[in-house]
């Protein structure tokens, strides 16, 4: 597969400089691009590698254009998003996959499954299951009964749908990944739990990807709804009845606790955790290994981790953590002029 | 499936006020009931909503029925546990399965199985293994050589125990779960790492729930052992020889690290993490993202989390959080004299 | 299975004390230790069971041989690596396997599988694989195409394996573990995520284990790195193009962000997380619940957690904690001679 970086420029809506007709075969690092690669700066941290790269082309800001050594280039606003155009075109190709049934594959009766979908080796598919064109179904998947997914969504291997779950088109789920489990309802009947049914489902929208062995728990009695362009990492705990807002990215190891709600257009950072029945507005930006535990109502960036130190310095200050409310008292007496 | 309301007020241990042969077909919140819909009130931000519900009937507490403007209701004291009595009749007929073996399912010649269990499509059970009446084993789960799955229990669609587990009555597994892999042990060996054995296994009781995607590690040389009646949610970590005590809840994304003993009657919230060799007392509360370094004795609430905050002010603090201990010193200074 | 306690010497390598003729058959307790078997003290904490046990002999350290009423013992420097490797000696056994493929597994036709291999029931292995002698995969693994599994490595229940994903020897993956995944990659549209095609792979070394549902995500260009003798506890989330060093041990719970670099005889406790683009030195141990922020240089203890307390403390010194900044102000103000 081969594109002339004419081709490229249209692809990345980019700026082309040099000469048009090069053939570019793959992308490549800036370090490791041989000839036939373009190769991309994304981080200034690598500018001085402009010069020495062995790349065809490079991806670029105008403002770095002066350190590259290589005369063909595509100058453009957004290098990372230039350089995700350009692969996702090479890496078109390689995604491709043969529709059909695998004879291992068990099906209920009742199940519609598209002409154009991929089923692969042992998955299961339950009654009323609907498998629209162009889906492919990883090995040893299984979908329960009466889901629904959408077109041209990929289920990797070992892919779980418990029943009644409708997701969207063009979504990717890892594997491991398990939508649809019981929600963590329980009452307490002096001192045993009695569990609260969760006979809710999940509904989740086109273009959502979810992580490897990432879990999105059913609602208790409505649904939980994970919206259109959501990204989940990997290893995300996500509880019933929760509302994530479209275009949205989580970082993996994240939990969202029950009935939380997350607007559109935030980023939560990985290890982080969001309390129960919140709201969180549009465009949050949560930090790496932070807890919230109150609403929040404006954008912006919130964080509440402890960055490491050297063990000693963090201990010496982890003493005086413990005796903070008693300095400042003290504080405050000798400031009214005790001593 | 309807009931009367006389005959819902029997099952969830309440007075009835209004039309006891009000007929019941299923639970909804109070925003969305319909006619035919019993809602709850279990949390008093939702009073305002019992004015306008359009639900045949309410469970309440008595000090909120004079906000409610439905005649039929079931009074209670707790109504979140009404709620999960009442919901649970609805649900139980759902939950029901017709008993038999998948063809597809792989089951070893000296596996006992019972004519009433329920085993699923390409379900894979080992040697020796006995499963008892009423159990359901999902599709693609695989159980290995010598478990017990006592009567009643549900493991759901790809859990997976390895050898020797033993599991009582009523227990519900969720996807992904895996109980029994080696516990993380291993000795240094001038820097490289010697694997210990892991040739203890898991003893798990009755009524006991494991969420999506959870591991609980085989003991090295004793049992890893979970009580009756433990609730488990979603991608817990529950490390070799831990030992959790019964009626226990543990919220998701929390890790137990190995030898550690937690009592009966626990709540830990999420994200939370427990070290090893720690003994933890009975009804002790732990909050989210929080974690146990040392022993607790008494029973109480344990907190030890940094709530997050606007960037720009967790910054400012954190700054003098790293000067803390020279705070405290100069603090002292002042307080001599010094200045 | 049994070995006289001299043949046990050669195998710790230790200074064998009393009867080496005594037949000993298995590794336990010192409080369960019955006739037969042979016990260990590692931790201080238990040396009164020393007085007490009814093990046949014991393995010790010689500064607590004077503790030991039992008269066989075997004196080391390290007794929980002898007690490792005797352990490992009576393990060995149980260990083995059959090797043969079920006849319900999946095979392209064109993978090369061992006559040395053990493949059990609906295993699924693609094209081009490579399975190489004296390898087990255990039920319902599924194997991607272009795979590389090295001699005598062990795949447990359920692991799923992308395409062409490279795996040296002796190693062990739990099961839920998932290798190869697609990194977490997006460029941002005006606020639409385009992705990044994860067209790295994952490249493993020997003498690896992988815990129980722990995900490690193929490199988005390059490939992620873990080198020999790597062990990884459950739950673990790798990002793409993480690089471990030889013989670093990660605790469970943990997550390492993308493209990350972690030298060789690290440690990491559970629950921490290290965020991406970092340098990590050799010999860096970093606690339990610890968040890095930035690159270690230099070997040795980091921390930066925060104790559970009991909630009205932990509450009194959190109101403090937020009020740092202007106290650390006013005590300077103190210092400078105001009031």
């Amino acid at each position: 597969m081969q594109a002339t970086l004419s081709e490229l420029a249209v692809i990345a809506d980019a700026r082309l400089e040099g000469d048009g007709s090069t053939l570019i075969s793959a992308v490549n690092t800036l370090s490791d691009a041989q000839e036939g690669d373009i190769a991309f700066l994304t981080n200034k941290r690598y500018r001085l590698q402009l010069q020495q790269t062995r790349a065809s082309a490079v991806i670029l800001h105008d403002d770095f254009a002066s350190d590259c050594h290589v005369p063909n280039r595509l100058i453009v606003d957004n290098p990372y998003l230039a350089y995700a155009l350009v692969a996702s075109y090479f890496a078109a190709e390689q995604t491709q996959f043969s529709a059909g049934i695998h004879q291992s594959a068990v099906i209920a009766a009742s199940a519609s499954i598209s002409p154009g979908a991929c089923i692969e080796a042992n998955v299961v598919i339950g009654e009323n299951a609907v498998i629209d064109d162009g889906v492919f179904v990883g090995a040893g998947s299984v979908i329960g009964n009466d889901c629904k997914v959408g077109a041209e969504t990929k289920l990797c291997a070992n892919v779980t749908l418990y029943h009644d779950i409708s997701i969207g088109k063009r979504c990717l789920f890892q594997s491991g990944a398990v939508i649809g489990g019981d929600g963590f309802g329980f009452a307490s009947d002096n001192g045993r739990w009695v569990k609260i049914p969760q006979t809710g489902s999940v509904r989740i929208g086109n273009d959502v990807e979810i992580g490897v062995n990432t879990a999105v728990d059913r609602g208790a009695i409505n649904d939980t709804i994970i919206e259109d362009g959501v990204k989940l990492d990997n290893l995300i705990q996500v509880a019933h009845n929760v509302h994530i807002g479209a275009n949205t990215a989580i970082a993996g190891s994240t939990a969202i606790a029950g009935s939380t709600t997350i607007g559109s257009g935030c980023t939560i950072g990985g290890c982080s955790g969001i309390i129960g029945h919140l709201e969180i507005a549009d465009n949050v930006h949560i930090s790496a290994m932070t807890i919230v535990t109150k609403s929040i109502s404006s954008p912006g960036q919130y964080t509440g981790n402890m960055p490491a130190l050297p063990h000693g310095d963090w201990s010496r200050n982890m003493v005086r953590l413990r005796q903070l409310d008693d300095i400042a008292r003290r504080l405050k007496q000798l400031e009214n002029g005790g001593t």
